[in-house]
């Protein structure tokens, strides 16, 4: 810290002579002559000219990410449908869209945002345990790919709804492998204990008995373990599974096509951390697919979108304290909630690096609950009041989980493109927060 | 659950014979001939023309908390200052604002939101660590009573910009007793770990040193030392030392004139909890105070709005399990995040009793993450698809943390009065999600 000798009351220490830690920052971020770059764009002329806290994408690395799974999948029949909920931005799904991806919905709202953004109906699957009977209808209007239903009683409302617009729902139950992600509890959706998916034994008795339901149309199996996989033996655990499901099925005459293996790639949020390489990832599923004459279907999200993203953001004050120092910047807990929610590591990595001593500090938001933080116990190199940093690795489930709490207007969105950038979501005005309301 | 015998493998059993249980609905909600009224209006006929999901407020569950306070103050010097942090709506700050009330701000926007619903800005107290100069300007121009400080880097400022405006900054500091609310973690703020107040040594030295700085007309001593606190003897101990140190100061000179204690009373969320009556708490208060010749500032929020809040969904699904049951919910942790968040527990209520066997069941919504639940292994009365319920206790901290996760528009809001009630916030519509968007 930058602070007059008076203010700094027995600072956290560090080893004498110890450098300032590398911050991990993945493709397409990189440091140039010492400035943090996203693609050829120098961040802090974003952070000056869009202001903070702001959310920066780069299309390379989103785009990247998703040719190296169309690469792995060459010559399979296949579909990869992203999944909207990691970050829906309008702008991300157009490039998605002009890749030619399809897309996982999870509300009429995701896929009103698809329409939007130019994406293909006919590529768009609908997953989710709550699907109300209007969004059934729209979805059935669009004439999306298929449905993942999660309950008989969703089974029930797609049938009934179908028919009563003449027409069909096309349906891949969505089954339970019972098979646990390893992953942070609010995010493992696999096991019998989870709100999500069928088990094995009532979804054969749903394809079954459904079979001839003149409003259901079976297209497939699907499943979904969890997020954040690092490790992939679990999901390819499930992949095995589910295949043997959906071939039993087919011997027993029900005409399934396709299997939807759903999400779950993890990424590296901490230096240590070593997920499956997208390749290896896919290499892996096919193993169990040779041979099977399923198509596959993949719903990446976090591995498409999470390393794309930083969240910008500016130092306001320096607080040395006796027990700890903190660095409070102004982004805060509603703009990215994970830390707080799934304990959730960030990098956080200064715009121009520069010679320092190591700083250990938590680094918190303006926001007034002791959850506000981005950082704890942080080592980084030092920081100075005004100075911006970048919070990495926040492309998925950043903004798209960000509200106006205490009043704060939801950041801008920027995307940057080669050695363009452009604003992509105008940060909210104190105007927009009262929209819609009266005395 | 109203289910076919066929959809109803083992569900968790409950004992034979036993009665549903009898959720907590605290006033200004009741059960009248078995219908769940706010006041004097059926949040059924709410729910079935405002749509679900949807907050309720009833205005007089606020008003008379409000008066419990100031009832309890007559006759002492004081300033009640609603923590606006707690539920910003225009409507219940116009409430407030008609009662007389002051407010307790955090941010620029919360400001201006008070100055819209018609609050005195005479009566603004303006708390939080990450103040920016542009928020500190405009509180400022629109000459609020005063600034809480929590640093010496927002001391400096605070004096920089009012002396740069030709004014000077009325403040007190927030000074850390380094008392344990004995509340959970993430709303706890009293500790020297927190990045919250000021040491009392370092406090001692900043009123000393900037007593002649021309941006700096000190005014007293803040303390607030966490949330939702049932046993309110920290928060007296708390006091008690705050005022020690108040008293200390304006021996030395100091010109304090009033000592503000924060907020932090507790409600029940759990039928078993018993918080502190509002003038149990205030008369401990006070007998501290006694002859200390101090004005006394409050900043309740939760205590004021809390109770006085439902949120209103619909059950979508009825999906029983192996391992559990689960009743799905249009309404989601986009709308109400507590339970995940802070694992809060709220009481849920049909809008409609009848004679019923208990069931048990995790009431979760629509969104994808095992994160999503208003309640886990909940018994609760049977329950049916396409009926109502009431999640109570959500009037704080309910819709001003909602976000718009898995594009999903942010709930109505409605404001009952006696026998009327109206919409305050419209439901947010798609086009709503993408405003200020572009690819």
């Amino acid at each position: 810290m930058s602070l007059d000798p008076q203010n700094s009351p027995a600072v956290t220490s560090v080893p004498a002579g110890a450098a300032a830690p590398s911050p991990l920052v993945p493709a397409p971020f990189s440091y140039r002559d010492g400035d943090l770059y996203c693609d050829d764009v120098r961040l802090s002329e974003i952070a000056a000219a869009a202001g903070t806290p702001c959310y920066v994408y780069g299309a390379a690395g989103i785009r990247d990410r998703y040719l190296a799974y169309r690469d792995a999948l060459v010559g399979v029949p296949h579909a990869i449908c992203y999944a909207v909920k990691a970050n829906s931005s309008l702008a991300i799904l157009r490039l998605l869209a002009e890749l030619g991806a399809g897309f996982d919905i999870v509300s009429g709202g995701e896929l009103f945002r698809v329409l939007r953004a130019g994406g293909d109906p006919a590529k768009v699957v609908f997953s989710g345990v709550g699907k109300a009977e209007s969004e059934i209808a729209y979805a059935l209007n669009q004439g999306i790919h298929s449905f993942n239903c999660e309950s008989e009683s969703e089974l029930l409302l797609l049938a009934a709804t179908a028919r009563g617009m003449g027409t069909r729902a096309r349906v891949s139950l969505r089954v339970n492998p019972d098979v646990d992600a390893n992953t942070h509890p609010y995010i493992s959706t696999g096991l019998q204990e989870h709100k999500f998916g069928i088990p094995f034994p009532e979804a054969r008795r749903l394809y079954t008995q459904y079979r001839g339901d003149p409003g259901i149309e079976w297209v497939g199996v699907s499943c979904h373990i969890g997020s954040q996989i690092l490790d992939v033996s679990p999901l390819v655990e499930a992949v095995e599974k589910v295949l043997a499901l959906a071939s039993d099925l087919r011997a027993e005459g029900i005409p399934i096509q396709e299997v939807d293996i759903g999400g779950g790639l993890g990424i590296a949020y901490r230096p240590q951390e070593e997920p499956t390489a997208i390749p290896s990832f896919i290499a892996q599923v096919l193993e169990k697919f040779r041979l099977s004459g399923f198509s596959l279907a993949v719903e990446p999200g976090r591995s498409l979108v999470a390393e794309s993203g930083v969240l910008l953001t500016r130092v306001l004050h320096l607080k040395p304290g006796s027990d700890r120092n903190f660095v409070i910047v102004d982004a805060a807990m509603n703009d990215l909630i994970r830390p707080v929610l799934y304990h959730a590591h960030h990098e956080i990595a200064p715009l121009t690096l520069r010679p320092s001593q190591p700083l250990v500090a938590d680094v918190v938001g303006p926001v007034c609950e002791s959850g506000d933080f981005f950082a704890r116990k942080r080592t980084l190199p030092e920081v100075s009041q005004g100075e911006w940093l970048a919070i990495c690795a926040a492309g998925a489930y950043g903004f798209s989980l960000s509200s106006n709490y205490n009043a704060r207007p939801r950041a801008a969105e920027v995307l940057v493109e080669g050695a363009t950038w452009r604003v992509v979501r105008e940060r909210e005005s104190w105007e927009d927060l009262i929209r819609g309301e009266s005395f």
